[in-house]
């Protein structure tokens, strides 16, 4: 692959003008949506809008008026599109954090026996498993392998589809079918792949997730989360956190607690609207996209970029499965000195990020990345590695956000 | 009072110069910044500055450079100055019901007992002190005399310092030193009075507290919360929605949770920047008021507000205290048609809010207000009440948001 056979499939890339969406810096090649994913335009006009018009001029009014009441059903309706979930079985609220606590605690309710995580997952999934087992005097069951989260002591299991390190992929169908078997009541955590694979919640069987706006969904740093939970469960499940929102008419300010019938039970307090204006703002983007194209495209970029990185710098040791079906849309590398690679690629425009210990992180994002902008990171990286500049640097405290 | 008299004294106002600090629209008197704070100037800059450059062009790299790993705590360190509190008590994060049942659930883990709430509160305190009892398998106690939350029995007793509809007051020094004879754990629930009355957690003894960041702090629509927990009980508590951000040290991304020592226990996932940097806009400006200044004009406000509608609409009955240390800074009237009253006040610029049954509510904030604003505000709603024009408006359902 030179970098003319790059170009060639830019230019036929039917994809191409959504990178122009983006507010993407000069002499920058971002491989680091998986994290933070990148301004749209629209975005940045939409707040405007917010923040001057409908807070600034309508002030309250815009409670009513601008749709601020609605927006965390109408932006959950629209995620729920793009993750095979169906009209009213999904809320954009609260972080992920507080999502997965929410639906982890409510699940926990149904059925006596152990709750269980990831024990190499991303943090949260784990403390939060453990925290909440340790709070409802149930045991904790942190697992190496995901099935083994199944198991007919376990009455919670929380998985991440797609892992936050290895982007190693889980068969969400297989494991929804062994956790029928079980009885185990499945958490998915899909902060690194919504928006990033194409997921299909009621094919495969699944009734509870959780995932983040701030990464594939590129609504913006810290973007609220989403919660999913199947319309047969709703009414099973209670409202953990039972803020005024959950109320089935919020607004009648009932001394009495009683619980929305549907998804709103899982709201707690105000709806956060400049956060979740700029989390809509990139959900209505990426469903300007073709499935389709994105998918494959990713998968493009996704083989270019690890096969030109593995050229050049055979030391940098793929972590990822390389079959698009086990894998989510970033590659992870190791090599000892993972961290100085990523601070010196970033010193030369190739934003990625470093996740401890000895391992280089590359979002590839087929919505705001071109093939010549993969092939030049790689290219970049290639000079990081075999050059000596690299060897210099410092390694530091610290790094960036998942 | 004539309007004159009102313009004398806007004229001789030391505050006079904060009004225009805000985008307050053309023909609107804006009665309403106890439910929805008007927009500073100042956010609109400092949101732009966020998106286009923080977010747009410096993307990940912000969450080092530009402060947004410590903003949940410097926001946190500014509001302290606003309540009484010191330094690492204070963390601004999530919504206001997640805050408080982040502080009740913990607080029930030190002791024993029923956990307490208001009876006529606002709902999410109710809601939440009830719904973490029944978790807890504690007794529930709704209260209609706040000092009957402080007994031997109650574990924890949620408490809002100003009532969301009357604009009562309670004595806080007072009540946390039943709360000491009583060894029952007092959460102040600040929503009606940070920002909108003089507070001081240290001198009254208290030590939790949980406030509002879209009301007085003119944080902006659905603004994060800020939770207080003083520094001796830090460590006691637990954590209880342990997300990452609860680590001692989160980008270790270690598989054990070691909670922080300090404050930052108390967050839980990625800080939701848009929504804070609006909200330490907010809080930056009303730290440049002076406070003795900004409770004298705001109780000069008040009363002539009060007494200006009392004059002319003897028909509404006003329902808070007169008294400025036994109330906040808004004013509650009740009317057989409060709402019909409310709405004929919108379509005539004055903004102000209904709450059910049958009370009218006016905030009445002295950064945003001049005298000859509330003047005239009572003055249109005397030609409302005393007019025909307000008896011929239908009910209508819903409302707008607190």
């Amino acid at each position: 692959m030179t970098l003319d056979d790059a170009r060639a499939l830019d230019a036929d890339d039917p994809l191409r003008g959504l990178r122009d969406r983006f507010a993407l810096p000069e002499g920058i090649i971002y491989l680091d949506g998986n994290s933070l994913g990148p301004l749209p335009w629209i975005t940045a006009e939409r707040l405007d809008d917010l923040v001057h018009r409908q807070w600034g001029e309508r002030l309250i009014r815009s409670w009513n008026e601008a749709g601020w009441t609605e927006a965390p059903t109408r932006i959950g309706d629209k995620i729920a599109r793009l993750i095979g979930a169906a009209p009213g079985e999904v809320v954009a609220t609260d972080s992920t954090s507080v999502c997965l606590f929410k639906l982890v605690s409510a699940a926990a309710t149904l059925r006596d026996g152990a709750i269980a995580a990831q024990a190499d997952g991303f943090p949260t999934d784990r403390y939060l498993a453990q925290t909440i087992a340790a709070q409802l005097g149930r045991p904790f069951r942190a697992v190496t392998d995901a099935g083994a989260a199944l198991a007919p002591d376990v009455a919670v299991a929380l998985l991440a589809e797609v892992d936050y390190r290895s982007g190693a992929r889980l068969d969400m169908a297989a494991l929804q079918a062994r956790a029928a078997a079980t009885g185990t009541h499945l958490v998915w955590d899909l902060s690194h792949s919504a928006g990033a694979v194409p997921i299909d919640l009621q094919a495969a069987g699944a009734t509870l997730a959780v995932g983040c706006g701030y990464k594939y969904l590129n609504g913006g740093p810290g973007a609220p989360a989403f919660l999913h939970v199947g319309r047969p469960l709703q009414a099973m499940l209670p409202p953990v956190i039972a803020g005024w929102w959950a109320h089935d008419r919020p607004f009648d300010f009932s001394p009495e607690f009683r619980p929305a019938s549907g998804i709103t039970r899982f709201l707690s307090g105000t709806p956060p609207m400049l956060a979740l204006a700029a989390l809509e703002a990139g959900v209505d983007l990426m469903l300007e996209a073709d499935a389709t194209q994105l998918r494959d495209k990713g998968t493009a970029l996704w083989t270019l970029f690890t096969d030109e990185v593995s050229r050049r710098c055979p030391s940098l040791v793929l972590r990822t499965p390389r079959d698009p079906a086990a894998r989510g849309s970033h590659a992870l590398f190791e090599h000892p000195h993972a961290l100085a690679i990523v601070r010196a690629g970033i010193e030369r425009g190739v934003i990625g990020d470093y996740r401890p210990t000895g391992l280089a992180r590359f979002g590839i994002t087929p919505m705001t990345l071109s093939y010549q902008d993969v092939w030049r990171a790689a290219a970049i990286l290639g000079d990081v590695v075999n050059g000596e500049a690299w060897r210099d640097l410092r390694f530091q405290a610290g790094g960036v956000v998942t």
